[in-house]
């Protein structure tokens, strides 16, 4: 869920994920531009409160007193509410106030209910968030607004908070409230609390997880759809000779050795620091703690590039046994995160223990198997190295044996007792040939070079939570075929308790078929029964002369669709596009656009999230798509850019890069 | 078995773990010793093959030549034997030649046979190399020595050479031709070579991993004893437009943000980079390889220093499914780590992963455990706050009922059927109070607060694999007891499959008693029976006004041992030394030393390693030691500061911190 976006505002566009340093606009010392910062925060009650500032502020704007010409947020004093209990501010006078001091982004007074409190104050103080929020988009002329959500540690509160506010007109929206259960480790609880109301907030909107300025909990925060930070810790940290990493803190008392790469970690070594006057150490700490903090968010937004975010958050989540705990508690919300994970990455699949069975590939893996052709038999080999089809065909032929394959090579071979009644014929009916791997499971050999099937990797001693989902993966598979010949080394690595019975391999003829291959991979991309509305007629495939592999599928001398080499998925001709157009349901894999963008969409432009007037809720991001009027005729094809949601909510940007124009 | 050491040459002490970087003689333009090197590598085969090299290398030395003026290492010429085959010097010239051009460290000409290869070559090869080992002793007059491990991918041949060699006197034990094996991922046969090596090689050398230049694999090979890195790496990639990181490598051309905090990276974009001229583009990313790496050598020194260089490495080895692989490759060698492991930290211990069920902590838990009193029947209590004792009392006498207890608090109890016959009556009989938990599973009360039992944290989603360990743990444990009563919550957390019968848990009267506590602390701290030879006569506990914790323990006036409250083990007083010694039979527990070093000891100074003439074997570091003469007449009595095998090796350095003069 996490995602690179550009937040515009009146003194310029900044790139999410962000990191915010606080800024106090009385007695700031260190220009944290320097040090990476786009985009500032500060407390326009602070302002409001001290004359001084107050006077100079609504005169020169706050640009001027914090000397910051970027976007500058303002927070309402809804912090000092909750630490003193009683503000002297109404909601009305701090919105006004921040739009006449300039600020470009506000915040309305919301009330930010601690955690665990009783169900009914976190109801009752929501509620005046709610009015707060609705009186404060009444008294904005021009400001940018923040609607924070709140609900304490009700994630259905969360989530209606978010629901409410979401349909509102904000720019921003904060989750608040969250401060008490960082210092306390509760990573946990924060989970729950940020996917029940990231999953009610509208995708177009950046969410700014409010008070999180430790960089351990950055990528997790960033996996979870959050886009901005605010940092008071990084000088905090430091009064208190404190140095942050995205592993954890360490102080500076017990070093003895600077565990960092940053300029001030480099130059000086512990006694250094120790040495120093405490204005010059903290000063210097402070540096290292921006240094790492806009290091990490620079990591982060590398690895949604990469499309490994939650590698890197599988990574992070070690640094405390109770962060770990946060990214087990993920594993509750892995469809949502599966509607937002893209279908295929420039990356590969890297397992990094237990957590990564819970990642979206594996859920999509396991729900598109279904939209395969059922066989009779099925063959479950054991692994062997990738790609499993072209090395078990190397394997196969390597005595020259076209048709008698010798698949003793791969061990022992058991028939299991007792499942459906089969026919016990071996001969002459269609078998099911596949692969057992960890983490995906079951892998029919037609689509093992589909991503992530081929460009993944996982180590070859197996973790016990790996064993048990891919046994229940097997018996799962398995309950559909009249006949189940298995290797012995499935049956061991996986503890699989069935009744056996020898079998003799070689008495199995397998049969690779390209033409079968070509249609199991166009139902496993674009749905059941899509394989044979492409490929039908004189089926002609090309295959690359260097590699062997297939490249393009023709109807006589009709290009149907290109299969890519990176991820071994169909990219379609226009041809192409028309049968499936033809062949699936409306709205099934649509993106429908308004009648302003159908010449563009013929002509072959990209088509624009505010155009598209309908979609296929089941769109993800980087699919296959095929672009209509309102009449289902076929406009254009392409790749969406957003899934589904994404592309009803955002208003500005691209939706889908279109491939070429239809007719 | 990461350790922090001082290596001194001529030029020089370099503290360990160090990083190398190797220095082309002809044509080195980045100053390494700004970014931190302490030490350098070079080639003297190279030197030697150019004669204005040569010449100037012979005339002023090879620091002059390398403008150099710390520790040089020269490796010989075998990289160019294993790349091109043959070279033309000899192993006797290679060495009188590295002699006279001042090398610091210098290398014979071994050969390094590549993984993989038939046995029957690996020996052969190995009989060279062993030969020109004794062969470089008898050339050298000054010259400090390494001597390669060699062995190909065979560990018994890496055994025998490393335990040939370390019998001889060499100053470094390089392991050798590991490179192809890194470059091709295979971590986990790089774990088995260096394991077989640094068990058979004298802890007082160190190890020198060659060619392992890539900062992934630091902290991995510093937990399995290796020194000494040397890096060409960081040149090489950036010659290739290669980002080094902890986490793996970036190319330039796939970047979109500089994903490190360090000085390179926070003043440059990759974009800015990328369109400089390629020798300015590769010095900064030659720096920022430095940069990184240095950093990790640092991270890695303090993470030994802190005591959590497994979690470290643990962390590490997410960056790729091979190094995960390798990390749970070390399972094999958990009981040699576990010699290694010092027994108290100043850090907590966090978990992990199934991997961190490998640690040596857990090891030791359980066959301590063996060394507690046996009771009738035990009482196996669900997880609740740590420390445990502490807060099952509260939750007791929370009524202020105190000798009527409401264990309902922690949900339903059973009794286990079909056990060992137990006598059915429930009062009356001495009960074992238990607590279950993750990850080390059965915790008598009494010693629950001992390091690291209570000074543990991990997640409360648990894995698979902590499960299996746990549920196994409990049968095991249970064995022994004529009755046991078990919580409903650990019956179904752990999967137990036991006939159960209900229990009413209000008939159970617990009784915690601090004269048996203290005895089982030291049962577990120092062997069977240790309890009851220290504390016998006229016990008086002491406690903390503050805490309420036990902090002194006296016969009389007479003060026994202290318990230290940041880890719950006994310190020992004269007298309680006198006990131990009267009890423990020789040489439990001993350090001996020898005539020379008696006078020192009984005055209370340190023990130096060279004065030590025998040692229990199973001593580790931090642990409390008796030192004795050789008529095992009680010294002294203090802290062992390394392990006993580490202490037998030593000429140089301390062996124990002596807490006080015997009489």
């Amino acid at each position: 869920m996490g995602r690179i976006g550009i937040l515009k505002t009146p003194h310029g566009k900044v790139k999410t994920p962000a990191l915010m340093p606080v800024i106090h606009p009385g007695k700031q010392t260190i220009d944290v531009k320097k040090y990476g910062a786009d985009i500032v925060i500060t407390n326009a009650y602070i302002i409001y409160k001290n004359e001084e500032l107050k006077e100079k502020a609504l005169q020169d704007g706050v640009h001027s007193l914090i000397n910051f010409d970027g976007p500058i947020v303002t927070d309402s004093g809804s912090f000092q509410l909750s630490e003193y209990g009683d503000i002297d501010i109404t909601n009305r006078e701090v919105i006004e106030f921040q739009e006449k001091i300039g600020t470009d982004i506000g915040t309305s007074l919301d009330i930010p209910t601690p955690p665990y409190v009783k169900r009914e104050r976190a109801e009752k103080e929501l509620e005046i968030t709610l009015e707060r929020a609705k009186e404060a988009l009444d008294a904005r002329e021009n400001l940018m607004l923040n609607s924070v959500v709140q609900g304490s540690t009700f994630p259905d509160l969360r989530a209606k908070c978010a629901e409410i506010i979401g349909k509102m007109d904000f720019e921003v929206y904060p989750i608040g409230a969250v401060v008490p259960l960082l210092e306390n480790y509760r990573y946990r609880d924060v989970v729950d609390i940020v996917m029940a109301s990231v999953a009610n907030l509208p995708p177009s909107r950046p969410r700014h997880l409010m008070g999180a300025g430790h960089p351990m909990v950055f990528a997790l925060a960033v996996a979870m759809g959050c886009d901005l930070f605010d940092s008071a810790a990084y000088i905090l940290y430091a009064q208190d000779d404190r140095l942050m990493m995205p592993t954890g803190t360490y102080k500076l008392q017990n070093l003895s050795e600077m565990p960092c790469s940053c300029e001030v970690c480099n130059k000086y070594t512990p006694d250094d620091l120790r040495s120093m006057k405490k204005d010059q150490r903290m000063k210097l700490i402070a540096q290292h703690n921006l240094n790492i903090s806009f290091a990490e968010i620079r990591t982060i937004r590398q690895a949604i590039i990469d499309g490994n975010l939650l590698e890197l958050v599988e990574q992070r989540c070690r640094a405390h046994p109770y962060l770990l705990d946060a990214l087990r508690n993920l594993k509750k919300y892995t469809q949502l995160m599966e509607e937002y994970d893209p279908e295929y990455k420039n990356s590969a699949f890297f397992y990094s223990g237990p957590e990564s069975l819970n990642r979206p590939e594996i859920l999509r893996h396991q729900s598109r198997l279904k939209r395969l052709p059922q066989k009779d038999r099925v063959l479950l080999l054991p692994v062997f190295k990738k790609p499993y089809s072209k090395n078990i065909k190397n394997l196969l032929t390597s005595f020259g044996r076209e048709k008698e394959y010798d698949l003793e090579k791969l061990g022992n071979f058991y028939k299991i007792e007792g499942l459906k009644t089969g026919n016990n014929q071996v001969m002459g009916e269609s078998l099911q040939v596949t692969v057992v791997d960890i983490p995906f499971g079951v892998i029919p050999l037609e689509i093992d070079e589909v991503y992530p099937l081929a460009q993944n990797e996982a180590p070859s001693f197996l973790d016990e939570d790996s064993k048990k989902m891919v046994k229940g993966k097997i018996n799962e598979y398995i309950k559909n075929f009249s006949e189940v010949i298995i290797s012995e080394d499935v049956v061991k690595k996986f503890d699989l308790d069935f009744d056996l019975e020898n079998f003799n391999i070689n008495d199995l003829r397998l049969d690779f078929n390209d033409k079968e291959k070509i249609k199991y991979i166009a139902d496993y991309q674009f749905g059941k029964g899509a394989g044979k509305a492409l490929f039908y007629g004189d089926i002609q495939i090309v295959k690359s002369r260097k590699t062997g592999k297939i490249r393009h599928v023709y109807d006589g001398e009709d290009l149907i669709a290109t299969l890519r080499a990176s991820d071994g998925i169909f990219v379609l001709s226009i041809s192409g596009a028309k049968r499936l157009h033809k062949f699936l349901e409306y709205p099934k894999n649509r993106v429908v656009v308004n009648s302003d963008a159908e010449p563009f969409a013929r002509e072959g432009k990209s088509i624009f999230a505010k155009f598209v007037i309908d979609i296929d809720i089941n769109i993800r991001a980087n699919e296959e798509v095929l672009i209509v009027n309102e009449n289902d005729d076929l406009l254009a094809f392409g790749k969406s850019i957003l899934n589904a949601r994404e592309i009803k909510d955002f208003k500005i940007g691209q939706a889908v890069k279109t491939r070429k124009g239809g007719k």
